[in-house]
């Protein structure tokens, strides 16, 4: 089996997967610490996807850590197979809420100041910035893991 | 060489991407149609995007058109790559724009009419629509020539 960087059960994964759940714990965090986030709907459907991307990065961080630090484990088509499929789902649903984040900064930004308090919208912008960053690697997972696909 | 349904040069094809053009032609003329889009970003950004998948898609529609009608092109490893690379990316832009364009659609409309008439928000919200279909019709598009990617 080859150990092809970033693919399942390597520490280019584990460092992929690790940086997801940085990243979409802080989105995540951002957004929440605010209570206010109910009244648009962007912003709840921001939380929710990060909420779904949270636990399913920190399974995988486990799953690698375990397969690079303890004993290797072997790869199953049909684990790779729902591996990849996720994945693809996930940074779908992640790039959503950050456009959607974005655009609602954006426009509550042009509103002025009684819409969105300085304070506030910086904590959106970082936010959405995060939620970008999480889509970007849950994409390089979702390739890397398809790269390997057909040498099982 | 087999014939999947929905691949390159096939009458499924065809329709589906006469459906990218419609829904994409669509989504660009309610937003244009109306003077005031220049004002949000997300509302140009969707602009851009259905301004690349409308050439795109147009081209293609007469590429499948030749194929069916008058005489089946060959397929060539290269040309179907880049066909998915590009259905893919455009997924990509359709599905960011459109999102960007619902959220913004749904803020302007808890702000009240000042900011937007029922006439221009139900306009976006028609363009956002097509934007989700024309991306969802790109999506099935690039698996589509995916899957027939291997047996060449």
């Amino acid at each position: 089996m080859d150990e092809l960087p970033g693919s399942m059960g390597t520490s280019a994964s584990l460092a992929l997967r690790l940086g997801q759940t940085i990243f979409a714990s802080a989105s995540l965090l951002f957004m929440c610490l605010d209570v206010e986030f109910y009244s648009y709907t962007a912003f709840c459907y921001l939380v929710t996807v990060m909420g779904l991307v949270v636990p399913w990065s920190m399974t995988l961080v486990v799953v690698d850590a375990y397969s690079v630090f303890v004993k290797c484990l072997p790869r199953q088509p049909k684990i790779v197979i729902i591996l990849i499929l996720g994945d693809w789902v996930l940074s779908y649903l992640s790039l959503a809420a950050a456009c959607s984040t974005a655009s609602v900064t954006d426009v509550l930004l042009d509103a002025g100041a009684s819409y969105c308090p300085a304070k506030l919208c910086s904590r959106y912008q970082l936010s959405a910035a995060m939620a970008f960053l999480s889509w970007f690697l849950s994409l390089a997972s979702s390739l890397f893991n398809f790269w390997l696909l057909p040498s099982l």
